[in-house]
């Protein structure tokens, strides 16, 4: 018997500067699911779309803030890991951050986005974490965490995938659908689950606006797509994934995806 | 005015051992094309499926043997670019190769295949001259080749573009269709065209049948299919692109595909 897991994605639309409303939200969305791993949105405590660093300094929180104390608070309710994105203040440095709270342990992770998009470059400082996997030995699963923008760069996949991760988790803000016609592939090039919590709804700012695209995606091994929710409504998507079924990568008696690697040629990634 | 480049991809049936038949083969299929840039399957001159290294050995040749006779031949006539597999012998080393003919240079470049697929690692070396791009001055065209199975690696795709290339060249004999899935993806994350070169037919060698898939593609960068063969008829795909249009890789004033990158964050890749 393969094991499975529950896992859900978050589709909602949070409120710039409006944490309060954004808790309630994420609550009344949660309340009465039953998953195992829950993903959502980027910055989906404070919004997005800030224009300077002191906007998001005013905003940001260390892990132990509010935001942090919110998603330990679902994560033990639901006794499931939780992923989500919020904006981080460590000392003078703000970064768009995600936790990825385990309920057995004492500390949240913290992933700081290595890909800044797009006005991020004026808010943010760039993200010091680099990539990693959380092995969540309670449910037997190893969850690679990058957000939004960093779906460009097959770089973060690829090296979730060589930390061993089943599943990636991606919360994310996304603007436009270009990832929905890369990302399959990529959950084929690595055997692994992909998961894109994207939020909804717009934000304007000195008459720029930005259109956030929805269509939150949760991808097989095989590149297929399981579940994924429209471009505007709100809505958690709730799928069964089996993470073991992703570890083995040959497939015949020669070739191995990970193993036929050859990276002495692949010295000018760096 | 954006210049424009003639690219032929060929997609034919090379058969077992015959060389003097797929020569024919080929020349016929292009005699009449206007081409700057030609692209052959893999191992088109001898055919796919061998058992072991003695059989490649009776039918490799160096570069200089009449398979590179012909291509630079093919390459003078049509005073084109041409990209092709061979089985390539160096020495006592047997390499599962393709030939880059620069119609105006002396010599034509060789790329050896880094990634071997199935019973190729019973007979072919490994290959060792890397990833290169060749840098056409005469047509200002910047092709990156690969072969086949090196499609399932998106660190080759990515080297390629880094190192400069317009477009992606792929002598192919692929088994399956996963490629169909993936390779439009990857021309969106590294905006280049993608030509893939796929034979057709059948080889079967002590009961095993290999049957290889055709649908021979020409991706543009933004990822769409700008041309496509059956799964079982012989053609020459014909389209014209447009190399420079590749080369700016910033998609507002805050970010760029290559330049966003972080490869201090890379180096698990190695």
């Amino acid at each position: 018997m393969v094991k499975t897991t529950k896992l859900a994605v978050v589709q909602f639309c949070p409120e710039l500067g409006r944490k309060d409303a954004n808790f309630s939200c994420m609550r009344r969305l949660t309340d009465d699911i039953d998953a195992d791993i829950i993903v959502f949105p980027e910055l989906c405590t404070t919004g997005y779309f800030f224009l300077s660093r002191d906007e998001v300094s005013e905003v940001a929180e260390p892990v132990s803030g509010e935001s942090g104390s919110f998603f330990s608070e679902i994560a033990r309710e639901h006794q499931a890991v939780v992923v989500a994105g919020f904006a981080e203040k460590d000392g003078d440095r703000v970064y768009n951050a995600c936790l990825i709270v385990v309920p057995e342990e004492r500390r949240p992770r913290v992933y700081r986005k290595t890909h800044l998009f797009y006005r991020e470059k004026q808010c943010f400082d760039q993200g010091d974490t680099g990539f990693f996997v959380v092995s969540d030995r309670w449910r037997d699963v190893r969850i690679g965490p990058m957000i939004c923008y960093d779906w460009r760069f097959p770089e973060a996949t690829r090296i979730l995938t060589l930390l061993g991760a089943d599943i990636i988790v991606c919360p994310s803000d996304l603007v436009t659908d270009i990832w929905r016609r890369v990302l399959p592939g990529r959950a084929i090039e690595n055997k692994i689950y992909i998961a894109v919590a994207n939020r909804i709804g717009a934000e304007t700012r000195d008459d720029e606006k930005l259109l956030f695209t929805g269509q939150s995606a949760i991808y097989d091994f095989d590149g297929n797509e399981m579940h994924s929710a429209g471009p505007e409504n709100e809505i958690v998507l709730e799928v069964e994934i089996s993470p073991e079924l992703t570890r083995n990568k040959s497939f015949n008696s020669f070739n191995d995806m990970l193993g036929d690697r050859q990276p002495q040629h692949y010295k000018l990634l760096l």
